[in-house]
């Protein structure tokens, strides 16, 4: 028992599950730490934000993934820091774990690019607690108009902004013109839930820069259909409650999203080693650091360029491969082999805008609208975790397909959250400040 | 269209939504508002605080439910009073709703019993947000046992305490003894989850006191099949992080959950007629007020004596009933015909306690164990709002009986709540006041 080597892996995203899989009953000691309990289905995230599902339907316990795995054990927790010579990983209350191997996959959130006081205003989408943010916040605005409207007769304009083009961004502004224009629409009486406007703001010249210029052109004509006005060469320079500022032009509105930017995990700026702008760790073509042949990195946490150049993108497959690859020259090295390089494998990568509307690329063939959307439906559903999850999730959306409803509209959280959100939009100083005390105090707490 | 009458409900729970079912499409117009968007199929709530059911399944929005309703509109908003000469509401905003009119069915809490700081320690299920609150609890309770007895070989005993062996309490105890015994214990490896201690403490002489003393005795002796302790006669005199006080005796616990007493929500006081103890307004016998033919208070806030001088429980059938017998009198008053008198009409009670394990009274009759459980599951199956849900969730359950799992098992809740948890445990001071002070915070922000 003793003998065999531990692998410690941070992070129960995609990479790190996926070296899990990878090392499950295999002659190594495994734990897996993670601050939260559960895996994330992160591509389907922007759903439990729009009211599609719930988020028990993209979430797994983490040890319910990978409870055949004898060998492994998962242990909720905060990694800190590490002490790469000794072989330890710290904690967050000082509790030491040793490894032989370690596999760091934290992953990353948006980057405010320097504005992290722009987060309270313009939740980002990484985790669960987000995604029931943003969904409180969209339903939100619509309920607090109708009541404006209905007890105060006063009609405002409902205006919803997300900044950023990339696959979230494009996936939220669909999905929020869906929700106004269809599931919303018969359920409101004294405003008209068709009248709300959704602007997605970019700086580049094109939506879903990663795709090809053509598929990038359909998918901004696919929104558009959708009743999205799509804004390019538009850097917003200014956050503030109820508004944003778009070049040198201030513009109101109800909710703001952010989906743009990349912070990796500050846990690898503790490894001692070089990263990125982002905090990207630089990896060998192992995935290893510099000087550790021991310690890897993978997932949306590593820089590595491929042999045509350019970096491994940060998408959900390239974690997964990364994952296995780990797990692969980790095994290799106990049976004394050598360890392969990684190369990423690009499948096809697709992007989803709304009902019957998306687009895909697979070795380079090109498709748009409903059969790109078919593609991505189907593609979801077989790589959700765990058979339930699967015919759950086509349930509800065979369901919302037929009856272009959303089945998880609940707006939760404090129950006099209301009076603040109804305050904030209508930026009453004296209740924003006291908001800014608030988030001050959870600060501390924390 | 002026000339009808307008009917304020307040409170979309069972009593408000059945009487604007029954108004719907009548000659009246219907304002119904609640402090929250959906209504919450309530029998079903301790399923989503221990991790069976995700909260969207059984929560539907208000205005979804009665969309069909073109005299219906439905509002966000929290009643802070009421001008009942003038014939008006006042919301938290200062902002008045004129009615003609009024049907007050916003509910009951639990009552500490003038200990309401206990909540913090102790919480009640009532709402969304405190069944996820309560799953939160209960499943970071194995996750810190597992990573203390991982990390520190430490191996303490895991102790859940339930006050109250109402039809809440009891099927809190049986579903925390089904997780710890079945849908668990394949999961952890550190810890045997079968050797959780769930002790549910009551303070009269026997369980789920309404039913009949045979039900009740085979509902402690079911609970006792699934490992439950029960202790009758027992007082719990004081609460503290990580403790319970019963009699003269502290108890160590990880979770206490609170399951007794009955508060009427506060703003039946603000009516200015008389309340019982709990809070809950004296009525007539056609559910109005002293002195108001045109205010009604229906549901658990309404105390009314039955012809047989029990008094009509808080159950939801009464308030169901209660919510269509108020419309059918203001119904009858547009016609100019008598109101009739309220009376509870008693179909049958039954509690569930766990994987085929339940009792029930129908008429007389009465059935305990598996056949007690069927009936359950179908009538709780047949009454959940929403044909979507009723699929799902059977889906879920079914799924559930196959397995013996869990399916939604998500902690979810601030990232860097785990250490305060932890420490919490342990009741390390610092902590613990740092905890208060971030409630106190929040409560300021209120």
């Amino acid at each position: 028992m003793s003998i065999k080597p531990r692998v410690v892996i941070i992070g129960g995203g995609f990479g790190g599950l996926w070296a899990a899989k990878a090392l499950a009953n295999k002659p190594v000691e495994v734990t897996l730490i993670d601050r939260k309990n559960h895996h994330v289905f992160q591509p389907l995230l922007y759903q439990v934000a729009t009211a599609v599902l719930s988020p028990g339907e993209i979430a797994t316990p983490i040890r319910r993934i990978i409870h055949h795995a004898k060998n492994t054990e998962v242990i909720l927790g905060e990694v800190t820091g590490f002490d790469t010579e000794n072989k330890k990983v710290i904690l967050d209350d000082g509790t030491e774990v040793a490894f032989d191997y370690l596999i760091v996959a934290a992953g990353a959130r948006h980057a405010y690019f320097g504005h992290d006081d722009w987060e309270t205003s313009a939740p980002g989408l990484k985790t669960i607690e987000d995604a029931v943010e943003i969904r409180r916040r969209v339903l939100l605005a619509f309920e607090l108009a109708e009541r404006d409207a209905y007890l105060k007769g006063t009609r405002r304009s409902l205006n919803f902004v997300i900044v950023g083009g990339g696959p979230t961004g494009v996936e939220l502004a669909g999905a929020i013109a869906g929700i106004a224009r269809q599931a919303l629409a018969k359920d409101f009486m004294a405003i008209d839930t068709r009248d709300a406007h959704v602007v997605l703001f970019e700086g580049s010249d094109r939506v879903l820069g990663t795709f090809a210029r053509d598929l990038s052109e359909s998918a901004k004509s696919q929104l558009e259909d959708l009743g999205v006005e799509v804004r390019l060469n538009s850097f917003v320079t200014d956050i503030a409650p109820g508004k944003v500022k778009v070049g040198e032009d201030w513009i109101g509105c109800d909710v703001v999203l952010w989906a743009t930017g990349v912070a990796a995990s500050p846990i690898g700026k503790k490894l001692g080693v070089a990263t990125d702008k982002a905090g990207r760790v630089f990896v060998e073509p192992d995935l290893t650091i510099p000087g550790h042949k021991n310690i890897f990195v993978i997932g949306d946490m590593a820089s590595l360029k491929q042999e045509n150049g350019e970096p491994v993108p940060g998408v959900s497959p390239a974690a997964m491969q990364m994952g296995a690859a780990t797990a692969d020259n980790i095994l290799a090295d106990l049976k004394a082999k050598d360890r392969k390089n990684f190369r990423y494998v690009d499948k096809g990568t697709m992007a989803t805008i709304g009902r019957s509307k998306a687009i895909a690329d697979v070795q380079g063939f090109h498709f748009k609208g409903f059969i790109a959307w078919m593609m991505w439906l189907f593609l979801h559903v077989f790589f959700l975790i765990g058979f339930r999850n699967r015919i759950i999730v086509l349930l509800e959306w065979f369901w919302a397909y037929l009856t272009r409803e959303r089945s998880a509209r609940l707006i939760t959280g404090d129950a006099n959250e209301l009076k603040n959100a109804l305050a904030f939009l209508e930026g009453e100083d004296a209740v924003v400040a006291e908001m800014q005390k608030r988030e001050e105090a959870k600060q501390v707490a924390r």
